[in-house]
């Protein structure tokens, strides 16, 4: 089999949320129109495999001609080229772009074999525990503009039947934020409606000094908070290992930290976390992700996976030292995720009543998009 | 897809080695009948895997009940089970079994998907350069009883293409080995008959002193030797920790050592060896060789595979820092490697003119048994 074509594909579609000055999302009063990115690796018998994301003009710049009369099962072949191809792309090869085309490739070979990619690597389950994950604070009322609206939110997601809850704070550019106390009062309020059961989480501002990001932490452990996320900025790994040192909470990282896997293994040396953190979009695709798995595995450390979709909930029903959770979001009391967007006929993810996410059986990645919707709504 | 049996059938073949008194293989002048074992993972969609090796009373009393009923696209959950079992089993559920079970389920894999396994892996290649590795050194006069018949023999594979060379060199029952200054006779004598161009490995006695270890290295960079393999227990990784820093010649391991992915880790996280070293043999199968080669990748450790057959090749041909070398053996000169077994159609790992092995594209690992002649030769 030969890879013919790489293309990047736009369409438009329904969007529910609306980025703020600094990039994370909250949800608007009316959904409006946008327009989304498919990549799609083409082969010479008649099989293709897809992801969303992807950027036109360097899937179509410097992937294309670095992928077009390979075989499309030299994944790892595939992968090593475009990650030595970054260092002189720092600006345009992102990550990302490599974690769609890697995807693409596993979604090929899966339907290519007519097998979910879940047994492809090797499977270990079918369903994994989910916890709700928030959107960021925000300040619209009934939202997630308190602690008690968090509390209230909580308490839903509880009652849904999630086994964990992850609270995403107030961040910049709200104008107050960020605030530790503010975290702790949302943190505490949210333990208060909960009770003692539900597994709690906080990720909140990614840019607190340490003294800040350690009475965050001192005061999650009064909390019996599970982990914390990313109190502080990940290109600084010292202040991870000092951090992990001076809390008895469960430091979770890296994730937003650029370096795939090398990175992981130096945090893992250096114990700079107590839990290793990854994601098919942090490390550059489902490839780099199960290497990650397992330079964990071979140190025993866990891993949480970083984020929902196809690939990483693959990722989670292949792991030997499993996931705890998948993070299912992000939520927000005025957005319903249980619906699928107009390109999608129904949700990566659903939840049963005991929380947990099942995995696709579909041969591949197992994306049900709405083909005739996306051949409807193309754009260029 | 489920497992419905797993079974180890023995039959007859010709042997043309036999072991010594401390284990190691050398040729006899008439080829005896000998048998050998293979484990077989049945389903009930007529699917098998099959791997040589195997333990009819482990594989009948620890490994079936384990396995039956389940999916064989379970491997990781089903290889986690097995080295979880072994804690209670430390005498018989070992890591070649272990090895022959997980490599019969991705023979499987690849046999019912209709794909060869290096692909199933995500590949990088077809084909790998392999060095000649002899068998121990003996006193069969013409065979390896000399420095100067190593010579000789490696002149003869230096014009068979290979582009490299180990010796394996004088160990007991032999009474007066082991012994370095022979050693280093039998290395000179190689080096000085090849000329500069080819690459030279030694692995010699295993259980060599630091002292000697070093005195052996130290003559072995003069000799501009590649690398040296296990001069000393394994046992103590300290040792291979000085010895990687007393030499600049390449130190290469852990092989024998148990403890999976898990030693490599150690050995690399604690500058232990400047080249990591596993092969299906050594970790329990192709599944933790993965995992091995995944943890080398996120250290920049390369990996030097150890031991020859379909499994390691696969694995060979899917790897992002790439084995250096195949090892093809073990050779002697009064041995005719080329000449499949009777239960082999072909071997498994042709040489082409280049010196380099070329992996089979046959679904599954790709062993070609002669199905006519087990059938014929069943044992019990």
């Amino acid at each position: 089999m030969k890879i013919t074509d790489v293309t990047c594909e736009r369409f438009r579609t329904t969007a529910y949320t609306v980025a703020d000055a600094d990039g994370h999302g909250h949800p608007v009063s009316e959904p409006y129109e946008t327009t989304m990115s498919l990549t799609r690796v083409h082969t010479d018998e008649g099989f293709d495999g897809i992801s969303f994301g992807g950027n036109e003009s360097v899937i179509g710049g410097i992937v294309r001609p670095l992928l077009v009369g390979r075989d499309p099962f030299f994944r790892e072949a595939i992968w090593h080229s475009m990650n030595e191809r970054q260092r002189l792309h720092k600006g345009s090869l992102s990550d990302k772009v490599l974690c769609a085309v890697d995807m693409a490739l596993w979604d090929l070979a899966g339907k290519a074999l007519g097998i979910p990619v879940y047994k492809l690597l090797g499977a270990t389950r079918t369903k994994v525990p989910a916890y709700a994950s928030t959107m960021c604070g925000d300040e619209l009322t009934g939202g997630l503009s308190t602690p008690q609206e968090y509390a209230t939110f909580a308490l839903a997601c509880k009652e849904r039947g999630y086994p964990g809850f992850k609270l995403h704070t107030w961040q910049p550019p709200i104008d107050w934020a960020p605030d530790p106390k503010m975290d702790i009062a949302a943190c505490a309020a949210v333990r208060e409606a909960v009770g003692p059961e539900i597994k709690l989480m906080l990720d909140p501002f990614h840019f607190y000094s340490r003294d800040q990001a350690r009475w965050i932490g001192k005061e999650l452990e009064k909390l019996d908070y599970h982990w914390m996320e990313e109190p502080m900025d990940e290109q600084s790994m010292s202040s991870y290992k000092w951090l992990t040192d001076e809390l008895d909470l469960t430091v979770v990282g890296p994730e937003t930290m650029e370096g795939k896997m090398f990175t992981r293994a130096e945090w893992i040396v250096h114990g700079a976390s107590d839990v290793s953190r990854a994601g098919v979009g942090d490390v550059g695709g489902l490839t780099p992700l199960m290497k990650t798995i397992h330079l964990c595995e071979a140190h025993n450390v866990a891993c949480e996976i970083h984020g929902g979709g196809p690939g990483n909930l693959a990722a989670l029903c292949a792991m030997n030292i499993p996931g705890e959770f998948y993070e299912r979001g992000l939520l927000h009391p005025f957005v319903d995720y249980e619906q699928p967007p107009p390109h999608l006929n129904s949700i990566a993810d659903p939840l049963d009543d005991a929380g947990s996410v099942t995995v696709s059986d579909e041969p591949g990645l197992g994306w049900d998009v709405n083909w005739d919707w996306v051949e409807a709504n193309r754009v260029g």
